[in-house]
């Protein structure tokens, strides 16, 4: 079994148990994001949240270590294609020069951290349409010099 | 003069009389993000916005038309390489999915507009160390079938 | 059974009873374009049209939660090699900066939604030779401003 | 005087006069989307229309041939950037096999010319937001064998 | 079986009965670079000719329904490697702007159909090596104005 | 002055002059295809061809030098979009490998010289659209074993 | 004046006075591979730093702020060609799963930065050939989950 | 079995028995860094080496031979996405430069060896974060010239 | 059986029977450089050469066809890996247009055959180290004009 | 004065004074190979060398100190276009797996340096017409294992 494996899995039973990420994310105690990213091979689980998820999705027991592993991190396409991805794609594209010039302007010369980091998605009703809130929230890291 | 020579007329006078985004957002009473990407080329200002970015920066009246006019949004780098920027791309790689996941499941088979969007940078004050607050607000649009 | 086995699935039973795209259309109510895209995959049915490709093409019924799953939308080639999407990626490729001025002169700083977007085909017959008519229509979606 | 040259000129000339696509085209006889990719340097002027335009919007005489004279149609970016014309992209990506499943069905083996062509933009309006109607009007080219 | 299976029943049974092209173009009534396109999968039969393909190879009869499909023509690499196909696009490669100015000059501005085409390999026997004479033969296109 | 500045000095005068591809070919004593990819800097003269072209096209005497220099042979794109030229491309991707199965049914192993190669292009007269006719001719160069 | 000018000048005076980088890193109280980064412009200097600097190398006082900016890191060819370099990325793709094998083993999940990072070259003297010792000290990030 | 056979069951075995890189490297006397390397099949091991390897993790006898092979060092993406290896892709882009500059000014004109190559990884506790050290160590080869 | 299978088939009795390619290439009368490229199936055998092939080797009869059939030459990755081609690649890019400059001059307008050609790879015993020696003789084709 | 500069300066008193690299490689006493690379910008020339090199061609004194400057060695397009330049770069991809067989068959696991390396070009007369022999010599490096 490899990460692979257990996501396939993961999403089979989630389908057949009409489970939401949202309510294994509560269950394991942890954020939607971060459980969705663990779930898809992502992130690595500590062997507390590995159990939980094993017992609430029905995994077979040899899930466990593979929850637990360091994953390689890789995507597919170099340019996303699918459209809801494409669009933040495209807001780095547009908005990274600005946000370098606004971030390093408050912050100093540095970047933001994507690996201690945190990200969470909102739902914000609207009359015009609902808005999707995005929040991304990683430490800033300055420039060493030597 | 073209969207290029304004940036550059922009970034030259802002050292010179050492204004920061946030103040020239302010004085043009919009967000630092959004000013931010107008003085870069990235977004077309209204009439007022445009006169009040001249007024307070010192640009020559040409550059109205220019700053109201509607921008070719292009980058230069299919795959960005300065680290602030990458961290940003590598999130969406790494989370794109798991944004699809989530997103998907909150608000049914659609996407974030990249179009219809807002976007701020916020400081948190973090002992350990100060932390990015990035957040994206955009329309749901769900896909239409005919 | 995921949206290719189904693909795969649909493309046989419609060789096998020689049903054409526009004859599944009409039965299920929507129209050509749509359908053929829901059957190739690329969107996702509602449960009431799920039902009906099911009945009419002969599909097993697992096949319903599978048509109504939210599509990940890829495709195989960056730049397309078959000639007849070849061509069409050509009329992006010589017409795109011509598109972006007229749209933009009559809409004003915006794009055409290809979300909130519909698509039909038509033949007009013509002695010198029949003519392919593809409309496209797109909710405008002006750029905000915050 | 080459392509580019001529079409800085015109867009320069343009704004000057305060011209639109539309009132060009009509003095000139042709659609606007035709006359604008002209204009651009994507299609080559008869001697008339050429006469007309330089006569319009005032451009110098040696523009004259220039536009007459046959461009080599290329385009900057393989895979296009700027959001208007990256959603044509995607609708080729999204819908390229649909298109090729339809039109073949309806006309048989071969392909719609991008030659043999033409393309109009129409404005809709709507309460919910306006809508962009693209028409592309094609010959069909059944494949040959020998 | 698909057009793969197809072509490669095609490879193996001409192996196998020692058959050229050239011999099961004859038979078919064929040109031979028409009649290898099509075992390989790149053009489409009509009934009559599927059926002496069939007979004359020794096919079973499904493969009818295969080799009368219209095929998705695309190909491995976008710069070709093997040699002899390198060479073909070397000199697309190298005489490509001479081509579009002889033929421009011939025909005015259009392009020369890959569609409505044939093309021809004879040997001409030389003493200082033989020459391959390699004809393309294809309708004339002018660009349309509107 | 470099191949460049020729071939530019080139197309100035021809236009100035109205001459033709195919009256300077003759004047020189070449085929327009040569002539003219020699003229755009994709082949060497010979001394006396050199001074022929000299006097023809009336170019200063210090192209001599530059005509008659070996060319760098390299292409803009590596995959081509004028239309005329991505056509041929098409033609080599779509045919590339039944032509090696036809040359080398007819030839043996080995490769056709794009070295050892002319090439000429015809207008056949037709009612129903003129044709181009493009001949290849190049020596077959069988593969050496050792 | 911008970080290339900079760079283009320091260049210069370094050739004229004779100076090394290891010269410039011990005046200015600075590792020599930071300092060359610096002066290469892919990092900012501190006030003081960009004094020294300046007086050392006997550059213009506007140089000062320059030094002193963020500078945008990017680099010319995403596979680098100098062979010193390209023995680098030789060296990561090599032993890319190699270290992060070892490295997450020793420190658990994570990354080492190349933010709070400093680098050294040193040179052992040895008789068969002298040995170019690199030094990479980088902070561990654990990956935070949430 | 090849390479990757070998290494699937190295990884399988190792999580098995709980081993470590740094277990395994110290009962065959090699590096860490050299032996997780062998293990990932990217270098070949001497016979003595390849019998300590099958006897301390249990391996087939026939992995010997596959352990003494050489290998064909290629690797997946060409700029890698993992974050801890894209960081040290980012850090060749970033100091490319700089490397060779410090480095030539200290050996003179050449580079540093990533075949007589030897690296380690060490762990520098730290209270403020612990650091990754990484050492690298190439004879440097002068070029020659002749 | 293709080119594929009997390569891994040559491999493995190889590696079983204990061959060198220099003692295959004996047996078969060939060089050893040609007859490894043909074992890897980069070039045809006459008939002679490949039953002495299965003799010497021991392949079953079936691989003679295969072994004569001309081969489709391809390679993996446009630019290699694995060190050893990656240095070769590396010589055609820093001597490439030296090369030209220094065939060009010896032998006029042309190229050497990649074809017609032959190549050897010696040893030369050194004690500062051993040397590669590799010879390539390729015909000079001189390009044609017409 | 840069690398640049001074080839064109070596490229146009070479074409002034009728000079072959030939001439120029006996009078400095250096091979043809390595002059051409140097005098190219591609190697870097002894403080002897250099100086000879500004004598016999007639270069200002200003060049010497870019003659001994050490070369970024980077070359245009990844994959080369030129015929005489692209047949090498086949020779490598054809032939690539071979040499490495070949060479670690005869020397065991290791590479062919191409930096203590040298190569020369001789020319063989032969009636069927002249062979071009390219010789490589390149020291043989072993991997080391630690």
């Amino acid at each position: 079994m490899n990460k692979l494996d257990v996501t396939e899995a993961i999403i089979l039973l989630k389908k057949e148990k009409d489970l939401t990420w949202e309510a294994i994310a509560e269950y394991i105690g942890m954020s939607p994001v971060w459980t969705t990213s663990a779930c898809l091979g992502m992130n690595s689980c500590s062997e507390d949240v590995a159990s939980k998820l094993i017992e609430f999705i029905g995994l077979p027991s040899e899930a466990k270590a593979v929850l637990m592993a360091y994953p390689t991190k890789e995507w597919d396409k170099s340019i996303p294609q699918d459209p809801l991805i494409y669009r933040l794609y495209e807001v780095v594209g547009v908005y990274g020069e600005t946000l370098k010039e606004v971030i390093q302007e408050k912050f100093g010369d540095g970047i933001m951290s994507a690996i201690d980091f945190t990200m969470d998605v909102d739902k914000e009703e609207n009359p015009k349409g609902d808005r999707v809130i995005l929040t991304l929230n990683g430490k800033f890291l300055p420039y060493k010099s030597w």
